[in-house]
């Protein structure tokens, strides 16, 4: 198992406990916050398979991921005072999550010779519509429409990955820079409480 | 016709009733309940069909579907003082359906060689996801994170009839004792009021 | 570029900025406003595609749409005062947009040989969808639910073509008569300030 593989897995099992916590907010039951939990693990990499058509989707082919998602649930409702604890891990773990699936996103689009910014719009897909998904199902505004500087950070991210590919420079260097550079961001968007402009132009 | 096919379309005009009906809780026009109705009925089936690349989806391909959900709404905005008379009839029917749709998006999955645990998510999804489409769209958290056991029964149901598949057991036997588990599941959980524990760990 | 390209593109256009105004009224940042005017603009035929297994869907395989929309999206945030004062021109371009990609969705299932209610459907879907997306992701029960003849102008619109195509009626008279009615029938829905009736009828 390389690198890449073993990140994408572990953002995959950080994106699933993330959804099963924020779940138990919203006074959902066991069937609910595993929902939740999982379609927040698989709902970017779902929406990018499907407008690529790229079917049956991964999870639905690999089993592997469904069995992560589902031990990470569990590891959730067992161990919630631990992971709760964990915060600063797992926000670690999310923050590789969204870098890595950034580039994953990124390098399934190019294998399918599509321009530039529908790649960009592909690794940024997979790393942020999980989220979205899961605060639409909990009837919240999603959560990255309006706070923190972390589309921003995919989508620097993903400009140095696909400017690096461009010109030819060596996949692991590529990948490393990409990450570190969404993890930079984002730890600096968090320590210093940055975010993106509001836009409020309308008085209708 | 077989009875696998009655129940599905039974199951269909169940839904899209049920779904017209929710709808006129939020004041919806006689467009915004008809859509609302038809996307409960089809939408756990879109998504197992897209989800598995079965494209066109069913509905699309076969429009037998369209003219019984739109029967269903036409049925419902003329009689709907009978139809809410008919709530025990309908309850039977929904309850088939989950049943029905278990069985045919397991069915499905089985076709397309899957394994067995996204056999069962494919069977759920037929089952609940129109109903989680039909709650988000009127901005509620979708009833089934929250009360009563209605997955439960669909995944009860689902085991049952993979491992009465797994031994090989004869179809017909498989498919009777899975909807009637699923029926007597719902029905006792209604009847004694039964829920899953709520997850209300986080108290971030 | 023939008339109908012209206008996809202008429709596509003024959907994306709508969607962008839309999001501002939600305190949304300047992520979360692209975000909801590219969905509210590529939504409905993303739909249409993915439904129909029409994929990689449109906007992926050609990049003009992106490009498009990305400009309508920078144009909003820039003349935003001057975007509002256009909101006349602003809605004939939406009325123009949905009359076509109600024409664009009938084409493209008409190639599909599907069956004319689910090419009215597909006509639909491409026309309304990213206004249900835009609205449930703004945590709204979507406009067109329960306010104005929107979708019904649609659907008038798609039973005109369909019926002129029947007939083999020439293209550019059956959409210039398709297009030509939904504007007038929104004009005069708005003007006169009709609505379908509301569902009311469930005292659950």
């Amino acid at each position: 198992m390389n690198l890449l593989d073993f990140a994408d897995y572990a953002g995959t099992f950080a994106f699933a406990v993330s959804g099963t916590l924020s779940a138990s907010e919203k006074k959902l039951d066991l069937f609910g916050a595993s929902f939740i939990g999982f379609i927040t693990a698989v709902g970017g990499g779902t929406m990018r398979d499907l407008l690529m058509g790229n079917t049956p989707v991964t999870w639905v082919k690999n089993v592997d991921y469904f069995l992560l998602i589902f031990s990470a649930i569990i590891f959730t409702f067992i161990f919630f005072k631990r992971v709760i604890k964990l915060k600063h891990t797992l926000f670690l773990f999310d923050t590789i999550g969204i870098g890595v699936f950034t580039i994953i996103g990124i390098d399934k689009a190019l294998i399918y010779d599509l321009s530039a910014p529908i790649c960009m719009v592909m690794g940024l897909s997979s790393a942020v519509v999980g989220g979205v998904i899961r605060d639409t199902l909990c009837n919240d505004v999603p959560l990255i429409f309006h706070k923190e500087i972390y589309a921003t950070a995919c989508i620097v991210g993903g400009t140095i990955y696909l400017l690096l590919d461009f010109f030819n420079v060596n996949l692991y260097f590529s990948q490393i820079a990409t990450i570190t550079s969404i993890i930079i961001i984002r730890l600096l968007a968090v320590k210093y409480n940055l975010s993106l402009p509001k836009v409020t132009f309308a008085q209708k």
